[in-house]
């Protein structure tokens, strides 16, 4: 399904819908970074995705990472809250919905890299110094900064 | 609106609804914690209530602590998540909602103290020892003593 983000955009659509959802930065011993290639933005990210009623947040986290990349991870922690309500997301059925994602450090544990072939065109081990390259959405880049800063304690709260 | 809580109940009606919602155990400079005495379950609990649409999720904790105490407060940390699908809540006007919760810890910057009138019968700040012998649920208590848990370095996930 296409998504058009809009950031601070006085013409944005009015919110109709918040459904909380993840992202997650796994890393493997390397230190690099798991990052797909979306189909629907033609843009690269870290693979995450809704939450779906009757799971918990690290169940929904853990379900996106395996759809997306193959991959059986552990969510190690919580790197933080991205809700800004001038984030906003109009898919192409008419949903407008506002950004309400929590993003989380993983590890790989089990499982074979591949994509879905639906949603994802590569998924691929990035070092981070190479991520810079990549086309990335600003708000997606930020995320994982934010988990990638070992001098942060806490989550960030935004 | 009256609300019963099912927790690990076969029994328990099936989930319609997933509302992000917020708890904040504020401090005052002597340690004591902001309680308030709610009206639907006769039960003590820490400030708290639903996301709303255009809201920040630290909006969200700064507007609900308001309206249910009178303080304004500085939003500290996040302290855990709550999104245990075995747990829901069902309204008397037919929501069920699981439990999809973020608990944060504040502090006090302004404000002065009073209940909403409404859903709120006492307002309080209570010394830690003290909140063992009040009447709470134990989804709160649990809240509670993650956030006071100094040796806890990274917020709970559940």
């Amino acid at each position: 399904m296409a998504r058009i983000d809009h950031i601070d955009d006085p013409n944005a659509p009015a919110i109709n819908s918040v459904v909380p959802s993840v992202t997650c930065v796994v890393q493997n011993d390397d230190g690099q970074v798991l990052m797909i290639h979306r189909v629907d933005n033609d843009l690269w990210a870290v693979p995450g995705g809704g939450h779906e009623p009757g799971e918990s947040i690290t169940d929904t986290v853990r379900r996106e990472v395996r759809e997306e990349t193959g991959l059986e991870i552990e969510v190690l922690r919580l790197s933080g809250t991205y809700t800004n309500p001038r984030h906003v997301m109009a898919y192409d059925d008419g949903e407008v919905r506002q950004q309400f994602s929590l993003c989380f450090v993983g590890r790989a544990v089990g499982g074979r890299l591949r994509g879905d072939g639906v949603e994802t065109k590569a998924v691929r081990w990035v070092a981070p110094a190479d991520i810079a390259g990549l086309n990335l959405h600003p708000s997606m880049r930020l995320r994982i900064e934010h988990a990638l800063d070992s001098g942060r304690t806490a989550p960030y709260l935004g």
